[in-house]
Formats: C-alpha cells, sequence, structure tokens
C-alpha cells in the first residue's frame, strides 16, 4: 500500500521503517522538501522510501499516518491540504505534550477534549483513527518485545471501516489485542493516560512498558 | 488499627466492610450523625463498626481513607478538622468527576493538577496518599478476583512512611504489585486515567478490570 507518514522525529522514522519493511511504499512527509533527516531516512531506506512535504506524503498515501508533534499537527495538516486529506484514513498517533513548563509535560488540550477530536473537526472528510500513541515507538513496531506481545493497543475513531483498516495494519505489525474504545471521543481516555505513562516511566525508569487489560 | 473511613457510598461501604472483617475498628463519617446508609452498615458490621461525623470518624481514626466523591472531598475534610488530620496518614481513593454535563463524566481538576494535591496543599500537615483510585471498589478489596491478583495498584505521596504504611495496608488486602509512582502530584497520572478507564467500562461493559503494567 502507499502510506504517507507526517513526521521525521523518532516515532515517524521507526514507523516509516516499518512500513517498508513490511513491503509498502512510503513517503515521509515534512514542512520542506528537502528536510535534512527524511533525506537521510529515504537514502537508508532503499526503494520504497522517498520523502517530500507534508502535502507530496499527502497526496502521495492512499494511508496517512500522523507522527508529529501535537502541538503541530494542525498545522501540518493544514500544510498537507484538505484536498489531499479528504476521505483518507489517518492514523493519529501524536499526543499533545506540553514541555513550556518543563518536566514533566501536560497537555494542550485534555479532558472535555483532545488532539484526536482536534484534527477531526477540522478535517471532517478525514477519517480520523487515534492509535498507538499510548506506546513507546519501539513497542508500537515491535508489540512482541514486550511480555511476547501479551498486551493492549487501542483504536478511537468514528468510521468503523477506517478502524478497521487500522485494525489490519497494527495485526501486521504484531498486535494480537486491539481495544476499540469507541468513537473519537474516547480519544480523551487514551491521550490523558499519557499523564499516567510520563509518571510510569519515571517509576519504572523505562520507555519500554505497556499495559495488558485483566479482567 | 482505629481507621475513619469518609464517605458512606458504594466505595465507602466497601472498604469500611473488608477493614472490619480484617480485624480494625473503623468508623464511617459523613455529614450527619445519623446518616441512615451510616447507620445501616453499623447495625451489620459487628461491634467493630461505628459511625458518626467526619469529624468523629477522624477523631477516632489512626488511619483515615477518603471515599468521598472528589466533587466533596475538600468540604468533608475540612467537616473533619485540620486538628483531627493533623499528622495522620489519609488513603485518597476520591475521583474529581464530573458529572454535570451527562456521562461521560469529565474530571473538575486535572492535567496540571490534581485532587490528591488539592488535599495535600489545605491540609499541609495530614499524609494523604493516592491509592486504589483507579480500580473499581470490588477490585479494591479483592484483587485477586481479576486475573488471580496479578495486576497493579498505584501509590502516590510526598510522605515514604505514609507510603509505607498504606502499601502494607494494600498487602493485607491482597495486592501484590503496588507501584510507587512518586510525589503527590503524580495523582494528576493516576487521576487522568479515569477518563481511560471509563471508556475502557463502555468498551469491555464491565467494570470488573485493571491494568498490569508489562516490560
Amino acid at each position: 500500500m502507499k502510506i504517507g507518514v507526517f513526521g521525521t522525529g523518532m516515532v515517524g522514522h521507526t514507523l516509516a521503517t516499518k512500513l517498508v519493511e513490511l513491503g509498502h511504499d512510503v513517503r515521509m512527509g515534512s514542512r520542506t522538501k528537502d528536510n535534512p533527516k527524511a533525506v537521510a531516512w529515504v537514502e537508508k531506506g532503499g526503494a520504497r522510501a522517498s520523502q517530500g512535504t507534508f502535502a507530496d506524503a499527502a497526496a502521495f498515501g492512499e494511508l496517512l499516518v500522523n507522527c508529529t508533534e501535537g502541538q503541530a499537527s494542525l498545522a501540518a495538516l493544514h500544510a498537507a491540504g484538505a484536498q489531499n486529506l479528504s476521505g483518507k484514513v489517518l492514523i493519529d498517533v501524536s499526543n499533545p505534550l506540553d514541555f513550556s513548563r518543563g518536566m514533566p509535560p501536560s497537555l494542550t488540550v485534555s479532558n472535555t477534549d483532545s488532539m484526536g477530536e482536534q484534527l477531526q473537526r477540522e478535517f471532517p472528510e478525514l477519517r480520523v483513527v487515534k492509535a498507538l500513541n499510548t506506546i513507546n515507538c519501539s513497542i508500537m513496531v515491535d508489540p512482541a518485545s514486550v511480555a511476547g506481545g501479551d498486551h493492549d493497543v487501542f483504536v478511537s475513531g468514528n468510521d468503523a471501516s477506517a478502524k478497521g483498516d487500522v485494525t489490519k495494519l497494527l495485526r501486521s505489525f504484531g498486535w494480537r489485542s486491539i481495544v476499540d474504545l469507541g468513537d473519537i471521543t474516547t480519544a480523551r481516555g487514551t491521550e490523558a493516560y499519557l499523564l499516567l505513562w510520563i509518571r510510569l516511566y519515571g517509576a519504572l525508569g523505562t520507555p519500554s512498558f505497556n499495559v495488558k487489560i485483566v479482567r
């Protein structure tokens, strides 16, 4: 599949690399056409890897992945262009972390709203599915690296068929337990969980953990 | 031990009953001396169960447990009286849930503050330990009822010795994995998690679940 990945940071890099490994054609998008991190990724990425602006990546992808920082996500999607987003599935991995008061970060949007909802409201023709934002990126693409893969990832979104597409992709990453939380407002839950995740990171001394729902 | 439990709702009832079963002397506190729910609990509770006002319960308890609704917690502790709270350990089980906009609830305080911090700030001589607020009350007192007890509970607080006391009590309930998240500001994490808990409740169709941290 042709996939556009927004963001050249560690999350974008990790997901784009995994998607190429799985045989997808991946275009990494950023603010500028010649982002050095994107260029370096393409040089190592082989024939299936390419890069360009947010608009280039959006136009290229049949499926899109938002790996930009939460505070930059709305601007990134505006740069991508509503016409390039319309009708497509966007996996929103972003978290609205605010480091302006130092560590630990707070959230720029939370409680009665979420980043996922903001993106969905701003681009109603985009099919936003919040997913993978509760996990460190190394585990996102290799769930088996922790507890043999016996733990959970969550999806939130208004479009059942879009969530089906994302679930399929997550299974190809090795995810076995994918919990559909409901519509995009349930992203409030997974984004707010970051406030616990950050503290668990501090207490455990490693970002290599996840939660398993037990009943 | 003599324990004061604030609140006559399901959480207070469940915890007070468990504490009596474990051999503690428990006084349930509420706004009025003759709260019908507290009176009914005492009638069934045996010789170790008593009830009274918040101040009565606070004066009685060597250890205190706040099971009032988050929105009522500050008022409950003021009614209990700073002199009755001073130097004591308070397990704060409350969550600042706001149902005024209907379901699902939002939080009245979150992100950059928490209920646990508010109580600690208001009563600096009280040794607040946030705990058990991430779990349905039936599981609080019977962790083995879910996944054989192989899941996690969190403690947050500024006083290491107070957290030690609470950890001991939690072990007597059957908790095996008790994660010390750090100071009372880490209550922001466990309180914000309620926004995910509520959505998990909706998705799973039961409140009888918890999370296990996997590494």
